[in-house]
């Protein structure tokens, strides 16, 4: 079976995956979160083949999520409206990983509210009651981008 | 350089990308948020190779996303407490890709609260002055699994 092109299916969370769905595309966006800007320093904070980096950043900058400047005689990467939109995925993602996949050692790094010291926590989704929000509570309507297979799977409207 | 073996980094984030970070992974968590519990149906919903599914259902099952349990002659795939608790991160991610990675036909599917009716959102992490949190809003310093680099690098403390 030829590899799916990510990019042609409607889905936009299967687009996203096209673009971040890879093992070092979140560790480059969280670099670029936590400030790295050069070519080098990614390469150093990641301990990544300098290949690998330029291929991650070169997607990241051909989707928009990073801008190539000029800066001095070199370059340096920036977030974008679009990247740094992603932000709060990275919070949710970095929530979710520190309280399920760290190890005894615990989290390594801490996001504080640089106003107040506070620990930066994303709000979970809750549903209409203020309970945390569960697979089970919600209702799957297609969208206009969805398929046939998908409307078919799904007959409900979102008035229906 | 020989593939970096993300488990064995301390930081939860790229221990995560070892479980979720490859193109299907988060597709396959999608499926079982949207109620599919079944390799045939997965195989089908998605349009993935089956020996491209299996392991990423087994990688799953690994690390306790999700469980494999006998049901009726065959078996189900269900969300664990853990991959329930990627829920929250699949809607962030799922509004920024509706937001920023779809075509012109706009979103596939559309997920209600079940009791109202109105579309869920993630709400957005807010600074202490109630502004959408960005980079620029965090101040960054080592946790207790912090490497020596990142403490060279983020020499401040929770209290400092």
């Amino acid at each position: 079976m030829p590899r799916t092109d990510f990019a042609r299916i409607r889905c936009p969370v299967a687009r996203a995956m096209e673009v971040l769905g890879e093992r070092w595309s979140i560790l480059v966006m969280r670099e670029a979160f936590y400030g790295t800007t050069r070519f080098d320093d990614f390469a150093r904070h990641l301990g990544i083949a300098t290949n690998i980096l330029s291929a991650r950043l070169a997607k990241l900058v051909e989707h928009d999520l990073l801008e190539r400047v000029p800066e001095g005689a070199r370059h340096a990467y920036r977030l974008t409206e679009k990247g740094g939109a992603f932000f709060p995925v990275f919070l949710a993602l970095k929530g979710w990983s520190d309280r399920w996949m760290a190890g005894p050692e615990g989290q390594a790094m801490c996001l504080l509210d640089a106003g107040t010291g506070e620990e930066v926590v994303c709000p979970p989704p809750l549903d209409s009651a203020g309970r945390p929000l569960t697979p089970e509570g919600i209702r799957l309507v297609p969208g206009p981008a969805a398929s046939e297979a998908m409307r078919r799977r799904f007959p409900g409207t979102a008035h229906g």
